[in-house]
Formats: structure tokens, sequence, C-alpha cells
């Protein structure tokens, strides 16, 4: 995936050519001869030259541009005023269309004479009206089969799904899922229509998402390209700023321990329990938010789930701090057995654990559930509430919940 | 999304039917009436309707089955012999077979008779000899458009792509993505085409694939259903499995703070640190895998990055840990001026923070790329290498890096 060389980007097949990434498109034709480069740019799909010109530094586009076909060179044009993650940018201006009133026969060898344009998955045709409105869909399957008198009219499906120019391709994708679609018509706001989004591009918009949202929940700003296409500067710009975030907030568990340092030089055994108790938290936390993130980047969670989810959390929740504590307890327990690690107060001090457990279990995962839908309703991406977000919210409260619980079990004994 | 109940199973229109997930139309089926089970089953795609079986109770798979046409029943049983997540279970039997002798306007007359079957995604035929061998594809665009008396053969693509009935289900997707595919003709081990895949399905293997890897990185298991229908205690035991080994591994943490157990009494303020400096290894090395993770299922790193990964990773590392401890440092220093902290220590305190914080950040960093390709190298799911399992073995070797730290630069002073 390094940047191919001006003498591998002459030789490249057109083929080869199609399949790479805008930003390598890029590359390989500003390594072409003028001739070649004008070949490439016109084997383009036109919403895929208009990603190339998006992808292209602002001087060079002009240029490239100017290498396409006048009637192909209006389109991508108008396509440039789309950005490239909404409805507009994903479309194909390109589809078949066909007036109502051609008979099923008329239509077919209208399509016999357009199919030369390659028109991109040409299995529908869009029947539009003189404003260029769309009035219905008819497959082609539709049309071959149907006998050769009826009008297009008559065997086009009238209630076609659409979307806006302007629609999230988040929300196109989700469209495309729910309704298991291979294409579906942008219409501009005066009720034209523009273009086809196909589903090919949509298995490119549903991975660039799931990307973004994963790269979110770990905890750092999304990359928009590949690893090993991201630049080491790039990178370090892209994960420091929640790193630092991330440490600031995390400073507070410095703080918070020191409220409690009295606690510590009496008892240092408590000390050592700290890792275990606010990893397990953070943990627990971790899970639930990466569920509710993926629930909900899916369509699966609304808004009215919320008190659903906190019931069924703080039950999961329970149930999972229980387990551990159990295990905890009996580590300590065991422990003492074997080493006699922690003196005459083992088991107070496997209550406090325990119990603390309990606690942090129980409250990571509330959190890490319920931050998602907090996010969502203040207009944040649920996916800001991060595994290593959840976990320093988790930490800094944990070590209060722990400390808290050690003063209460622990006060006349260790304490 | 909870169970649809019986009365508006029996409501439900088949178009709704068809877009339901293939265990939530099994509880509409078995809710409604002997005759609109037999409509709904019979309104499925087969590949759709081998699902359906696949997802519904063991005992009623045979009545189900019975309700389809005799040719369907027989090719439904043909696919149930496939797993659902190899091309073999995602592709659709029925799909348009042409012989390459025949002339292309013989060709469209055929599909013409074909089509009332409702062939899926009928933009390609499929040209094979007479043992079911695959010679070439042929778009339908392509048969009319051309001149009426060229031959299959002289207008079929000879070259394409397949993949074998056994093919991983990621794979597939894989080569959907890479060249931009609509439909994959799928081989069986005796070179016979069995089948087509088409892209729609690919998106929902997209997302499944997609929800999985995040749902391991979040540290566990893979749910395989929508959150809010996975049962309670099916989320306890796919949450419990990992967070009960995390914690068992976390509990080396009490043990390595045991081993300095020492060093704490004596200088209390060293525990302080302690949650501050793990976390921060714990969150580069969660960025660092995350990273790798994703890459690896979009088919960006191979084996071979190995080496570049870790050049990579070491110097951002470095990096991302010098930022930290300098911010790390400061804080130190600044709550020494305003509140005298730390006492006549606080130079070396600072110092040992910081020093610990690019050791701990660094190798955070460094294992957090590096695991995903050691799991992969023993044939495990790079994925396993989940942000809170990295977050643990860090914790471990970051306490030690820590207070092995603390011993040098301490030594003599607060120690």
């Amino acid at each position: 995936m390094t940047e191919p060389s001006s003498s591998r980007a002459s030789d490249l097949p057109p083929d080869d050519f199609l399949e790479l990434p805008a930003d390598e498109q890029v590359s390989v034709l500003m390594g072409a001869s003028t001739t070649k480069r004008r070949t490439l740019m016109r084997s383009l799909a036109l919403d895929d030259a208009a990603d190339v010109l998006q992808a292209a530094p602002e001087k060079q586009r002009a240029e490239l541009l100017d290498l396409l076909a006048d009637v192909a060179r209006r389109e991508v044009s108008a396509l440039l005023a789309y950005s490239e993650d909404i409805a507009g940018g994903l479309m194909d201006p390109r589809f078949l269309r066909l007036r109502p009133d051609l008979s099923a026969d008329e239509a077919l060898s209208y399509v016999r004479r357009q199919a030369q344009d390659a028109v991109a998955m040409l299995d529908h045709g869009y029947v539009l009206d003189a404003d260029q409105r769309l009035l219905g869909v008819v497959s082609l399957v539709r049309l071959l089969s149907s006998s050769g008198g009826k009008t297009v009219q008559e065997l086009m499906d009238r209630t076609p799904l659409s979307v806006n120019t302007n629609t999230d391709q988040e929300v196109v994708s989700q469209i495309f899922r729910d309704h298991d679609l291979t294409t579906l018509p942008v219409i501009d706001d005066d009720g034209r229509m523009k273009g086809v989004v196909t589903v090919d591009d949509i298995v490119d918009v549903v991975d660039e998402e799931a990307t973004e949202d994963m790269q979110k929940v770990g905890g750092l700003s999304a990359l928009d390209r590949p690893y090993l296409a991201t630049t080491v500067t790039d990178m370090i710009r892209k994960r420091s700023g929640w790193l630092m975030l991330l440490f600031v907030g995390e400073m507070l568990t410095a703080t918070a321990m020191g409220w409690f340092e009295g606690q510590i030089a009496r008892a240092v055994v408590l000390a050592l329990f700290v890792p275990l108790i606010i990893s397990s938290g953070g943990n627990a936390g971790s899970q639930a938010t990466t569920l509710v993130i993926r629930a909900m980047a899916l369509g699966e969670l609304a808004t009215r789930d919320l008190l659903t989810v906190i019931r069924r959390e703080m039950f999961i929740g329970l149930v999972l701090g229980t387990v551990l504590a159990a295990i905890g307890g009996a580590r300590i327990l065991l422990w003492q057995q074997l080493f006699d690690s922690y003196g005459t107060h083992a088991f107070a001090l496997a209550a406090t654990v325990s119990v603390a457990l309990v606690g942090v279990v129980l409250w990571g995962t509330v959190m890490g559930s319920v931050l998602p839908f907090l996010l969502r309703a203040i207009k944040l991406d649920p996916a800001t509430a991060s595994a290593p977000f959840v976990a320093t919210l988790v930490d800094v409260t944990g070590l209060i919940i722990y400390f808290t619980v050690a003063g209460v079990i622990l006060e006349g004994t260790l304490l």
C-alpha cells in the first residue's frame, strides 16, 4: 500500500486502477503521461471521478476535470457541489430515465440504445415526468417479462423509496440495510431526481462507518485513511488529543487517592487492591458502552429504550459484580490460608474488597450503558463514550466507592 | 424489536416480513395460521428460506420445509448442507443459466421466459457447459446492446472471479470490497457452479463482522443477536467469561503491588499515582490494538507489515509518552508550588512519574500493536487482543516499570 512509483503507474491496467481508493488513484494519475491520464480519468464512473477530484490537491483539480468529455465534465462538476458523506456525494448521476407513456417494448429498445453509455446498475429504469419528478421505478426484468403492449406506467412500482441529496450516508446505508435494496433514487429539494445510489458503494460506507465507530470506541479520533497510509504525524495528532484529555481526567485519581492518603498510610494493604478494583469497573463499563454504541449505530436502540437498558444493565451489573466479588473474596481468604498474607484482618479485608467490587462493577456497567444515551441527547456522537473514557470516569468514582466502603467496614480494626 | 405477538404476526404484510431478521421471521411464522404460513414461506428467496429453517427450532424444520413447492424444497435442502457463514450458505441457487452457443437474441428471449421466476439480481447471465462448469459471465446490458447475431460465447467475460462453496464469508466480503462487485458465482469442489452471492447480502455480512469485531475489542464474546433480542442470561454468559478472565489476570496487580508494599509503606505518595500511570498505558494500548485489529479486518495489514508497525508504534509511543510525561511532571511541580503537596522530594517524584509514564505508554503502545499479530500467528482471532485485555497486561507490567523506576530514582531520598 505504499505510494505507487510512476513507472508502475503507467503500466497499471485500467481494471486495477478502478479498484484503488481515490487517494491512490490520484497518485497514479499524477505519475502518468497526459495521454494515459486522460484514458484513466475517462475510465472512471462519474461518482468515482468526483471522489478523485475531491482527493486531488486543489491546484490539480481543474486540470484533471478538463480531461473529461464535455457532458461528463458538467455532471462531475455538479457532483462536486455535494460533500462526500451525503447521498448527493454518493450518487451516480447517470441512470436509466423512462417516460411513463412508453410501451414496455419501446422502453426496451430505448434501453438497448442507452446501454452503450455503461449506465451503472442498469437493472431498474426510473420513470420521470417532464419536470424530472420521480413517478415510479420499473425493473428491467419486469419490462422483459411483460406482454409487449403494456405501458411503463402500468408496470412500474408507484411508491419507490428515495432519499434527499443531503441525507447523511449513515442514514442512507440504514435504509439499504432495512429494505435489502440494490439501488435508491436521490431527489433534490425541488423534487427532481438527481441520481442513484447503488449498493456496492454502500458496502464501502458501512465499512467506513464501522471503522470510524470502532476507532472512536478505542479512544482516538477517526483516522479517515488506512493505517499504513496515515502519516506518523497525523497518527500522533489523532491519538494524542484523546490521550491527553483522558490523562487530565485521570489526574483526578491522584487527587482522589490524596483524600484517602491517611487511610493508605494506616493500612498499606488497601493500596494493593486499587488497580484490581478500578480496572474491574472499567472493564465492565467498556463492555456495556461498546454494546450500546454498536446497537445504536445499527439502529437497534432508540431513546425510548433507555429505561429498559438501565433496568437490564443494573441487573447484569449486579450479577457480574457479585461473581467478581466472590472470586476476589476467595482469593484473599485463600492467600491468607496459604501464606498468612493479611494477618488478623483478612476477613474484614475480603469483605471490603468484595462489597467494593459489587459497587464498582454495578456503577461501571450502568455508566457505560447510559453515557451513550446522554451524549446522543446533547447531539454528540454516542461513540464519544469510548471504552477509555468510561474507564477513566469509573476509575475516579471507583476509588471513592472503594475507600468509602473501606472506611465503613474497617473502622476500628485496620483503620 | 420485542417478539411480535401472534395477532400482529397474522396481519403483517409480506413486504415487512421479508425485511425481518431470520429469528424474528420464525416467531412470525410460528404465530401465523397454516395458510398464511405457507404464503410467507413461499415469499422468501431460497437463501433466506434456508436461513429461516436454520433459525427455527429443530422439530419445526421439517414442517416448514414441507410448506415450500417441490423444486424450492429440493434447493433449500441442498442449501441447508452449508453453514450460514460460508459462501454456500450465502448464495442463491437460482441464477440465470445460459448455454455458450446461444445467440444474444435467443439468450434474451430465454431471459424473458425465466424472468417470471424472480431470479435474484438478474443483471448477469452465467454461461455453463454441459457439466455445469462456469465458462464465463455476460451482463444483460451487454446482451441488450449487442448486434443480434453474436453468440453468448463471443460476448461473455471469460475470466470471471468466483469463490468455492466453503469460502468464509469474511473472505467473500473482502473480494466484493476489493473488486466493487455486485454478484459473485460460487463453485463446488468438483468445479460445478452452485449459486450466486449478491452484494445486498454482503452488506449484512460486513455489518455482522464489524459488530463481532467491535464486541470482541470491547472485551466480550460476540452476541450474534441484536442487543434487545439477547436474553439477560445470555448477556451475562457472554460478558462474564471475559470479565472473570480479565479479573484473574488483574489479580496479578495485587501480587505485583505486594512486592512493592515496603516501598509504598515508606512513601505512600507513590501509591497516589498508580491509577494514573497504569491507566495511561492501558489507554495508549487500547488505541493501538483497536487500530491494528480494524486494519487487519479490512485487509490493510499483512504479517510482513509487522516490523513497519513496530517501528511506527515505537516512535508514536515515545512521542505520546513524552507528552503525557510533560503534563504529569508539570502537574506535580505545580501542585507543589500551589499547595506544597509533596514536600522536599517533589522534584524527584515528578521525575519518577515522568520517566515511568514514558516507559509505560511506550510499552502499552507496542504491546497493543504487536499482540494482534501474535494472536494471528497462532491462528487465533486478532480481535481477542481486546482493549481490556491489553490494558490488563499493561497494568501488571506498568506497575513493575513504575516501582522499578521509583526504586532507582528515589533511592536514598524518599525510599
